[in-house]
């Protein structure tokens, strides 16, 4: 049998694909990661490129379910999410977790650009001047009006079980996990000081963390570990 | 009878709020612009209090369907789209257009960085200097870098009539017609510079502009002008 999912996503980065990993882990269905494997590297710019696939994405990760050849952080995520038990049933929960999953994308491309605010193709030393101002403005105002909104969401569920939609886990809880964990990676002092206005997603970065699937993969090399060519980046000069 | 949908957006921007507006007069179905009516403000200002609605939006736009609120752009049209036979009917095909929506979504955001690099919090005229160099960025490596790639996707697509999805309009149309018309009016030199390398983008922007719902909405009082508040802004010192 082949493996029902391979995953093209950058060697050696958490990134966004990070976010689809977790949703696969936490399935328990196998999965390659190609891009870490021999020959990886041509397989992931064959995904990205129109003149070999029929569904090219502009950028990784995408992930090839048989037929189908699926981009975009969110859009694979409802997909794993709906065929893995990972959101709700009724049309309702799938757009709460859907949108929901696109405001935490919205965050995470603001957390990247604290690093690169004026250009993705200059080097971070070419742009630090502008990435203290653009961190500045990312601790004092972002992540609070961010966090607020998601601390809100987890507060006001009705659901049982601290998670964010409904009474269930879903691929939400899953990337608030990886959101909550990048930020205390990048920002530490900022979300040390802010942690006791956020108890429920510390509460859930927690429990995600000991759930049996999640807790062996952050156990194993499959994870990759956080470092400055990611997303989430630890310079101490930015806080 | 009630009108079916009410749309909450900020009154005098097209902003994102466009590309729902879009699919809704595409379809022709009768929507309230809440913001620009009476109490219009406070009402759009409840969609995102949680303590007045289940599920409140992180920012606008956000649609009501009778029971359903719905927020973020892609969600939004994911929903109408089905609705009003405005994307595929088959699993791969609405992947697809999910898939090329978040990407103009992303484009989206970074054509509004250009003129806000650094804080979405401070005046432009505060972030000038920042704003020069990345719309420079913007203009030589974003645009080409996202438009070759929409321009591709419509060369290789199989169907016939020249859309970005099979055969038939999509919402993706919808927003790759606002997109590169936002695109014109901030940064018309390099849009005119870079016209003939996308003759499939420019051709399908005149197609969608004579759709007789669209011409019709584009020549009412509906369609809100371009303005220097908006996402998309012409400031001459940035071309």
């Amino acid at each position: 049998m082949t493996t029902p999912y391979q995953l093209y996503y950058w060697d050696g980065l958490q990134g966004r694909g990070e976010f689809v990993r977790l949703a696969l882990e936490e399935a328990g269905v196998p999965y390659v990661d190609v891009a870490r494997g021999k020959g990886g590297m041509a397989a992931l710019k064959a995904s990205l490129d129109g003149g070999k696939v029929d569904h090219p994405s502009f950028a990784p990760p995408v992930l090839r379910a048989g037929e189908l050849l699926i981009g975009q952080t969110a859009n694979i995520l409802q997909f794993l999410g709906a065929r893995h038990g990972l959101a709700p049933r009724s049309q309702e929960g799938r757009l709460w977790t859907n949108q929901l999953q696109l405001t935490i994308a919205d965050m995470v491309a603001e957390a990247h650009d604290t690093h690169h605010p004026i250009s993705t193709n200059a080097y971070y030393e070419d742009q630090k001047k502008e990435a203290k101002a653009r961190s500045k403005d990312f601790r004092a105002q972002r992540i609070p009006k961010f966090l607020d909104y998601f601390e809100g969401i987890m507060e006001r569920n009705p659901g049982r079980g601290g998670y964010a939609v409904g009474s269930r886990l879903s691929y939400v809880d899953l990337s608030l996990f990886q959101l909550l964990d990048g930020l205390m990676y990048a920002f530490p002092k900022t979300m040390a000081k802010l942690a006791p206005s956020y108890p429920r997603l510390h509460a859930l970065h927690a429990k995600v963390a000991q759930r049996p699937n999640i807790a062996a993969y952050l156990n194993s090399t499959r994870r990759i570990a956080n470092n400055e060519t990611d997303i989430f980046r630890h310079y101490p000069e930015l806080e």
